[in-house]
C-alpha cells in the first residue's frame, strides 16, 4: 500500500538526531551527545522500597485504570514543591502527564491551527520544534545571550507576527545553551505575553539542579491572568524512565487538558504515580537533587576547565549554573557536520548545532552535555574534541591559502 | 485570559461519561456502568516479584531514558503471542506504546486531515469517537447484528464517503456491543480495505478472554498488503494501570510511529515493560488468562440469567462469547436518560447509548458492564434495573393513554 499521510507527518524519514546518537553508543566513543541524567544516582533501592509498600498497601488500585488528571497524592506532593519556584496554586490546577514530553504535545493540540506563530530561543529543544511542526506551527526564533531569550527582539517577533499563539521557553538551564532567563527578563516576559495577549509555555525540566548562583522565580510565578502554561517533570530530579511530569495551568485549562489527555492515553501509569508519590514521602528528596547538583557541578566544572585548556581561545561557550548542558560556538567552522565526523573518528562526541534550530542555522555550534559522562572521561573526551577542533580549523586554513 | 483554542479542542465542556461514572461511584449504587478488569484478579504478588527482580537486576536501565519504540525483550514477547491471533510479523514490526489508547491517537494524527472520512461501527468505542473527532474525522457508522459490522452496508459507505481514510473496528467482544465478527466478514473486510484502497485499524483488547465459541483469527492475518493496522493492550489480560499496549503495522509505518511517538512522550515507562517482559518470563500467562475468562463467564452467565429472569421479554441484547459487556436495546424506551435517573434512584447504574453513537442514536440501548461486579450483586442489580425498565414503561405507556 501506498501510505497516504496527513499533513501532520513528517515528510522526512531521516532521523538526524538518531543517527548521531546511534553513531555516539560506539563503547569506545566519550559521548557528550545525550541529554540523560546520571543513572549511578537514580535511587534504585529507595524506588524500589517504595514499590514495594504500594504494591502491599494498594496494589489492586495502583494496577486498574486511573484518572486522566493523575492521582491526588502526587498532585498535592508537587504543589508542595513548586513553592520553591514561587508557584501557589492548588492541587486542581495540575494534572500528571506522560512525562513533560506530553505537555507539549498536549498544549500544541490545544492552541496550534495549522500557521499559528509559535516563537521559541533560538536554538531551542529539538523534540520542541518537532512537536510544534507535527501540528503545521510557523516557528520564529529569538536570538539569545547569556540572560537568555533577548526581550527587545522577542517584542518586534511578536509584533511582526500578530497570529502568534504561543512563546516556548525553557528559562532556566536552557536545552541546549544552559543558559538562564534572568529575573527582569522573566518579569518583562509575563508582561510582554498579557499585552500581547499570547500564551507563555515555561518549560522547567532542570530547574531544581542549580550549583551557582541565585534561585530564580519561575515566570509563572509573575502571571495573574492565566497567560502563563508551566511544566516540569520527575526525569531530572528523580527518573526519566517512569515517565512522569505535569502542568500548572487555571482551572479552565486543566479541564480541557484532562479531557484531551483522555483520548491520547488516557491517564499516566498509575503504579509510576503511587511509587513516586511514596518515595517523595519516605525520602528527603531536597538531599537526593542536593547530590546531583553535587556531582552535575563537578562534571560541568572538569568541563570547564578543559575547554580553557585545551580549545582555542576564539571558541566562545555558555556558562550554565545548573542544569546539564553547555553550549560551543566554534567561530570559523562553517561544517559542523565535519567536525563531527572528525570527532567520531577521535572517538569522541557531541550533538552538532542543527536540529536545534527552526530557520537559519548558526555553523560551528554544538551541544555538549556533561551529566552522564564520568569524571575521569571527561578530559580525556574534551583533549579529544580540541584535537578534532585544531585539525579542522587548520585544515580549513590551508584550504583557504 | 480568554482562550483562543485549536480547532482539536471538543467544543463542549460536558464530560458526559464522567458525570455518569461520577454518578455510579456512589457506594450503595451497583454499577454496571464502568469498563473495568476485575482487579480481584491482579496477579499483585507476582508483579511485585516481577518488579522486585528488576530493580536488582536493571534498575538503572528501567528508570534510564528508553527507546521510543519500546523495550526488545516486550517486543519479542508479544511477537510470540500473537501467533494465537494468526499474526506472523518480527518484533521490527512492532511498537510499544502508552495504552492501545495512544495507537488510536497516533494513528489518527498519522492519516487524518480535517474532513477526512473515518468509518466505524455503529455504536463504538467512546473514546475512539473522541479521538477521530479531535482531528476533524468526518465519522460515518456502519450498522451491526449479532456477527458485527454489515459488509454490505460497509461497502455502501466506502462508496457513498471517497475520502474515506480509515475503518476502525474492535472485531471481537465489541466495546459497548461485545458482539464478534464472523470470519466470513473478516476475510471481506481484509479484501474491502484493499479494493477501496483504505486503512483498517482492529482493536483487539479483549479477544484473549474467549468463554464459548472458537477463537478467530485477527483481520489483520488476512492482509498481505499492509491495508491492516493491528492494536492491542496488556490492560485486560494483566493491568490497565500500567499503560501499555502496542501497535503492529508494517515496517515503513512502525518507523513513522517511531518518530511520531517521540514527539508525543518520548517512549512508554519503561520500569513498567521491564516488568511486564519478566512477569511474563516467569508466569504461565495463558493460565493467568483462563483465571479470568473463568470468572467473566460466571458473571456474564449470572447477567444473562438475570436478563432472561427479570427483564421484558421485548428487550433485545447482545449474546457475547467473551469480553466484558452486553449491549442491551429496550423498544419503547424513548428516553434513556430518563432510565438512567430512575436506575440511580434504584441503586444501579449503566451507561446510556448515546456517548457509543456518531450520529443517529438509537434510543432504549445501553451498555451493561459484568466483568467489574461480584457475583453476589450481579442479580441484585439487574433485578433493581428491571424494575426501573418496568417503570419507566409504565409510566409511557400511562401517558399515552
Amino acid at each position: 500500500m501506498n501510505y497516504n499521510y496527513s499533513n501532520k507527518v513528517p515528510t522526512s524519514d531521516t532521523d538526524a538526531v538518531g543517527e548521531i546518537l546511534k553513531a555516539a553508543a560506539n563503547p569506545e566513543i566519550i559521548s557528550f551527545a545525550g541529554g540523560l541524567p546520571a543513572p549511578e544516582l537514580f535511587p534504585v533501592e529507595q524506588i524500589q522500597c517504595a514499590a514495594n509498600q504500594v504494591f502491599q498497601e494498594k496494589g489492586r488500585v495502583a494496577l486498574q485504570y486511573g484518572s486522566s488528571k493523575g492521582i491526588p497524592e502526587l498532585r498535592k506532593i508537587i504543589v508542595e514543591r513548586l513553592k520553591q519556584d514561587g508557584i501557589t496554586v492548588d492541587e486542581e490546577q495540575l494534572m500528571i502527564s506522560t512525562g513533560s514530553q506530553q505537555v507539549l504535545d498536549l498544549t500544541s493540540k490545544m492552541f496550534i491551527n495549522e500557521g499559528d506563530t509559535v516563537i521559541v530561543e533560538k536554538p531551542t529543544y529539538l523534540c520542541a520544534i518537532d512537536v510544534f511542526n507535527s501540528y503545521g506551527a510557523h516557528l520564529v526564533g529569538v536570538e539569545m545571550d547569556e540572560d537568555g531569550m533577548k526581550m527587545d527582539l522577542l517584542e518586534e517577533a511578536l509584533k511582526a507576527n500578530p497570529n502568534t499563539k504561543m512563546i516556548y521557553t525553557i528559562p532556566t538551564f536552557q536545552n541546549p545553551t544552559g543558559r538562564t532567563l534572568s529575573l527582569e527578563r522573566r518579569k518583562k516576559l509575563a508582561q510582554l505575553a498579557v499585552q500581547y495577549d499570547v500564551i507563555v509555555l515555561e518549560d522547567n525540566p532542570y530547574g531544581a539542579v542549580r550549583f551557582e548562583g541565585e534561585a530564580l522565580p519561575a515566570v509563572r510565578s509573575f502571571d495573574e491572568t492565566g497567560h502563563v502554561i508551566y511544566t516540569s517533570t520527575f526525569s531530572k530530579i528523580l527518573a526519566p524512565g517512569l515517565r512522569l511530569g505535569w502542568v500548572v495551568a487555571p482551572l479552565e485549562l486543566i479541564n480541557k487538558y484532562t479531557m484531551m489527555k483522555q483520548s491520547v492515553d488516557l491517564h499516566s501509569d498509575n503504579l509510576a504515580q503511587y511509587i513516586v508519590a511514596t518515595f517523595f514521602e519516605n525520602n528527603d528528596v531536597d538531599a537526593h537533587v542536593a547530590k546531583i547538583t553535587a556531582l552535575y557541578k563537578e562534571r560541568k566544572d572538569l568541563m570547564m576547565a578543559a575547554i580553557k585548556k585545551y580549545f582555542p581561545k576564539t571558541v566562545r561557550y555558555s556558562q550554565p549554573e545548573g542544569g546539564m548542558f553547555i553550549w560551543i560556538e566554534v567561530p570559523d567552522v562553517t561544517n559542523t557536520q565535519e567536525l563531527f565526523d572528525r570527532c567520531i573518528q577521535n572517538n569522541v562526541a557531541f550533538v552538532p548545532g542543527e536540529p536545534f534550530y527552526c530557520g537559519d542555522i548558526v555553523p560551528g555550534t554544538f551541544r555538549l552535555n556533561y551529566s552522564n559522562m564520568p569524571e575521569e572521561q571527561i578530559d580525556i573526551g574534551m583533549k579529544r574534541l580540541a584535537e578534532a577542533i585544531d585539525e579542522v580549523l587548520t585544515q580549513s586554513t590551508a584550504n583557504s591559502n
